[in-house]
C-alpha cells in the first residue's frame, strides 16, 4: 500500500498547459470528474475556496443593501420566451425537463440558465410604487448551460455555481450608478482575495449578454495566452421591465417601467485563479482563500519525538488563534511526503519544527509561492507567519499583474495583430472605428475577438486596425476561452 | 395610493389554519407563489431565516470535522437504479431531463431527489485504505421531488433546499456513534434557534428512508394537530457501499465495505417554525434567526421631530452594536402603520421613542410574542433589549413545548386511539408489538401512522393497541403532514 494516495503532477505548466491544468486540479483533490458528462465534482478543497469567495462577496453585497432570495430552478418555456433576444441567446443551451415520475409534463420546463424570466415575472407583482424601489436582490445558486464544447473543470462546465444579482430602479441614472459599486466589489474580490488582475471594460454590442443594453466585464489572461471573461455586469435598461411588465407609479403619479441591472461572479473564477497561480508542484491558493493557511510539520526522530510533538502542538495552537492552522502529526508519513502533499494541495505556509529548532527556540517557515525558507524565533511565530502570509498574498497579485503586463501588447494594423496573436497570444490593444463589419473582420482574420472596451479612453486613437478610418476607441483584443 | 402594500392577515389561526398559514407567509413577505406549479419563491425575509439556520448548522458540522462539497444536480438513470430500494422509493417523484438545446439526450438524467447515487459512485474512487476513512461530507443544495399532492409553501414543495450529509466509516460502531452527534446538532438548531421542540425516535421499517437500514427523526406537532417530520438521520449500513463498491483495505490488509450514514435538515423546517410561533398579527420569528431583531420607531409631532429623530438615530446606533437593528424613519407612514407592518413581518422587539420619552430619558420596548410594553431607561437600552430578546427566545420554546405536551396523549387500545385522533389529533403514545400487520391496521383504522419509536423506552409496555399481545415498545402515533 502506498504511503499516500496523492500522486504528484507530472505535466509541466510551461509545456502542456491543458494537461497540467487538469492534472493539478484532480491530483490536488480540488475537483474530480463526475459520471455526468460536462459536470464536475467540487471536492472539499475546491468547495471551501468557493465558500470564502462567497463570504467576501456576499458581505459586501449586504453592506450595499442587497438582499438574498431564492427563486425556482425551473422556468416554464413560455416565460423564457418573453424577452426575444434573451431566449434566442440561451435556448440552444437549455436543459429541458419533460417528465416527472411517469407523467409527461404539459409544458416543458427549462433548468435555469439564468433567472431573469422567472424572477421578473414574480417581481412585477412586488413593484407598484416608487417607494418599492430600488429592489436589489441576489441569489447564490446553480445554473445549467448545456455547452457542447470540450468541458474543463471550473472553466467550462454544464452546471456551475454563481451569484446572480438583479436590481430594479426608478430612474436610469440610479441604475447606471450601481455599475461602479458592483464592479468595485468584484474588483476587490478578484484582486484582493483571488490575487487576480484583469481589464475592466464594456463589451461590444455583438458580445453583450442576451437581453442587455450594455455589458461590462473583467477580462483575465490565462497562462496559455488566452483571455477569459471574469465577473460581469449588465445594464438591461427597460428591456426586461417592458417584457415582464415591471411598472410603478412615480412620485408624480405617472406609470413608468423600471430600469434594471444584473451581475454575476461564477465558479469559473476559481479555475482562472488556480491556473494563474499554481505551479508544477501543485495548486497555489492565495492565503485569504486557503482553507488551511498554515500547516505545522514536526520533524522527529525516535528520541526527540515526544518533546517535538508537544512543542508542535503548542505552536499549532498559538497559530490557530490567528490563522486556519493544521498540525500534521501523522506518524506513518515521512516529513518529505508531507511536504509534497501540502505543496500539492496549496497550503500557503509550512512551519517545520525539529529537535534542533526546539533547542534553539526557533522554527522554520516555508512559503508555498516562492519556496523560500526562513528561520524565526518561536516566540514571535504568529507575527512572523502573518508577515509571510501577507507578503505571499501581495506577491501573488504582483506576479499575476506582471504576467498580465507582459501578456499585453499593442497593434495598429490587422497584420500586426495577426502576427502578435499567432506568436504569443495574450491581450492586444488595438484601435477600432466601432463598426460591426470591422469587428467581424478582426475576428475572422486574426482568430480572436474584441474582449471589451476600457472605460478610460484616450482622446485620440489613430486609425482603425481593420479599415484604416479614424478610430473611435482602443479596445482589448484576444483569443478567448 | 395606499400608505403601504402590506395587507394584514384576515384569517384566524384557530379557525382556519390552512388559510391562515398561507396568508401569513405571503402577506408578511416571507414567501411568494411562483409560476412553476409546486415551487415557491423565498423572499428576503424567508431566505434570511434559512441563511441563519445554515450558519448555526454549518458551523457545528465544521466543528465536528464534516467538510462541504458540491456534486452535480444531475444523476444518470443507470446510477439511480444501482440500489434497488432507493430507486423504488424515489422514481415516482423524479423530474427527468430528456433534452438539451435541440438534441435528445442518449440517457435521461434525473434531477437529484437526493444525492446518494451520484456521490457514492464518485466516492468509491476516493476510498482505498482505512486511512481514507472516515469521510464525512456535506452539501447545501436544492433537490427536486415531484410530489403530486397539494403544495404548501415550505411544508410541501417540489423543489426544496436542504443539507445532505453523507459519511463513510471503517466500522459499524463508528458509523452508529455518529448518530447522536448529528441528532444533537439538529436538536440544538431546532430547539435553541428555531424554538421548536420535537420527539426524537427511530422510524419503523415501513417508514424508513429508501435504502437505509435505520432512520431516525425529530417529529414536530403543527397547531392543527398534525405531526410533521423534521430533520432526519439514516444509518445505511453497507447497503449503498455494496451497491456502489465503496471498499477499502483495513489495517489487517482485508477488503471491507464501508459503513455509511446520511442526514438532512430542510427548508420545510422554516414552515413548521413559523406555523408554530406565528399569530393572527403576522409571523413571529425567534430572535436568534430574525434578520431584523430590533426596530426603532420614532413617534414624532411637528415640533419634536428633529430632536426625536436625532435621539432615535443615537439609540438605533447603540443597539446596532449588539443587535441587527433597523431605524424606521420613513415620514409618510404613521407610527401605527409601522407597528402593524413590523408585527406582520415578525420583528422581535420594537423600541418606541416619543417626545415625552425623550424628556424622561426613557424608551418603550414592545415584545412581538407577548405584545407587552415596558418602559426602560434610555441609558441601559442595550442590556434591556438583550433581556427582552433572550426572554422571548426562551418563551417561544417553552410555549411550543407546552403546546406539544398538551397535544400529546396516550391510548392503550385502537378504540381509544381512534377517538383521540378524531377528537383532537396530536401525537398519541401507544403500545405496539412491533409487527407490520398491526402497524398497517393502526394506520388504516385510525387514519394516522407510527411517527417514530422513542429511543428511551420503559421496561414494560402493556399490550399492543392493535392485537392485544404483549407490546414490545411504546411509539409516537399521529396523523402526519
Amino acid at each position: 500500500m502506498p504511503e499516500t494516495k496523492a500522486e504528484g503532477v507530472t505535466a509541466r505548466k510551461s509545456e502542456d498547459f491543458d494537461e497540467w491544468y487538469t492534472q493539478v486540479l484532480i491530483r490536488s483533490e480540488v475537483a474530480d470528474y463526475s459520471p455526468v458528462s460536462g459536470c464536475m465534482v467540487f471536492r472539499p478543497l475546491g468547495y471551501s475556496i468557493w465558500e470564502e469567495i462567497q463570504k467576501a462577496t456576499d458581505s459586501r453585497f449586504k453592506e450595499a443593501g442587497i438582499q438574498n432570495v431564492y427563486f425556482p430552478l425551473f422556468i416554464p418555456e413560455r416565460l423564457l420566451k418573453k424577452e426575444a433576444e434573451h431566449v434566442e441567446g440561451f435556448s440552444p443551451e437549455v436543459a429541458w425537463v419533460t417528465h416527472a415520475g411517469n407523467s409527461a409534463l404539459e409544458e416543458r420546463l427549462a433548468i435555469r440558465p439564468t433567472s431573469e424570466s422567472i424572477m421578473y415575472e414574480v417581481i412585477s407583482r412586488w413593484v407598484r410604487s416608487w417607494r418599492d424601489l430600488p429592489l436589489r436582490l441576489n441569489q447564490w445558486n446553480n445554473v445549467v448551460r448545456w455547452e457542447f464544447r470540450h468541458p474543463t473543470p471550473f472553466l467550462r462546465t454544464r452546471e456551475f455555481l454563481w451569484n446572480e444579482g438583479h436590481s430594479a430602479f426608478a430612474t436610469k441614472k440610479e441604475a447606471e450608478s450601481e455599475r461602479d459599486q458592483i464592479l468595485s466589489i468584484y474588483r476587490t474580490v478578484t484582486e484582493e482575495y483571488m490575487a487576480l488582475p484583469g481589464y475592466v471594460g464594456r463589451k461590444t454590442d455583438a458580445e453583450k449578454f442576451a437581453g442587455a443594453e450594455e455589458t461590462y466585464s473583467i477580462e483575465h489572461l490565462l497562462p496559455d495566452g488566452k483571455a477569459i471573461q471574469g465577473p460581469d455586469f449588465h445594464f438591461d435598461g427597460q428591456k426586461f421591465s417592458k417584457a415582464f411588465d415591471i411598472k410603478f407609479v412615480d412620485e408624480e403619479g405617472e406609470n413608468q417601467f423600471a430600469w434594471q441591472n444584473t451581475w454575476a461572479i461564477t465558479t469559473r473564477e476559481i479555475g482562472v485563479m488556480l491556473a494563474v497561480h499554481s505551479d508544477d508542484k501543485g495548486v497555489v491558493i492565495p492565503p485569504k482563500l486557503a482553507p488551511v493557511q498554515v500547516v505545522v510539520v514536526p520533524i522527529v526522530n525516535e528520541e526527540s519525538k515526544k518533546v517535538v510533538l508537544e512543542e508542535s502542538q503548542k505552536v499549532a495552537k498559538r497559530l490557530s488563534s490567528r490563522f486556519r492552522t493544521k498540525l500534521d502529526d501523522r506518524d506513518h508519513l515521512t516529513p518529505g511526503r508531507k511536504f509534497n502533499e501540502w505543496e500539492l494541495k496549496g497550503v500557503p505556509l509550512r512551519v517545520e519544527i525539529g529537535p534542533r529548532d526546539l533547542k534553539a527556540g526557533q522554527a522554520v517557515l516555508v512559503r508555498r509561492d516562492t519556496g523560500k525558507k526562513r528561520v524565526v524565533k518561536a516566540d514571535s511565530i504568529e507575527s512572523e507567519a502573518g508577515k509571510d502570509l501577507d507578503e505571499m498574498q501581495e506577491n501573488l497579485l504582483s506576479h499575476a499583474a506582471e504576467a498580465l503586463r507582459r501578456g499585453t501588447s499593442e497593434a495598429s494594423t490587422i497584420e500586426q495583430l495577426k502576427e502578435v496573436i499567432a506568436a504569443q497570444g495574450g491581450i492586444v490593444k488595438i484601435p477600432w472605428c466601432g463598426r460591426k463589419a470591422c469587428e467581424d473582420r478582426l475576428r475572422s482574420e486574426a482568430g480572436g475577438k474584441i474582449l471589451n472596451i476600457p472605460l478610460d479612453q484616450k482622446v485620440t486613437h489613430g486609425k482603425c486596425a481593420s479599415c484604416g478610418e479614424p478610430a473611435k476607441m482602443t479596445v482589448n483584443y484576444g483569443r478567448s476561452y
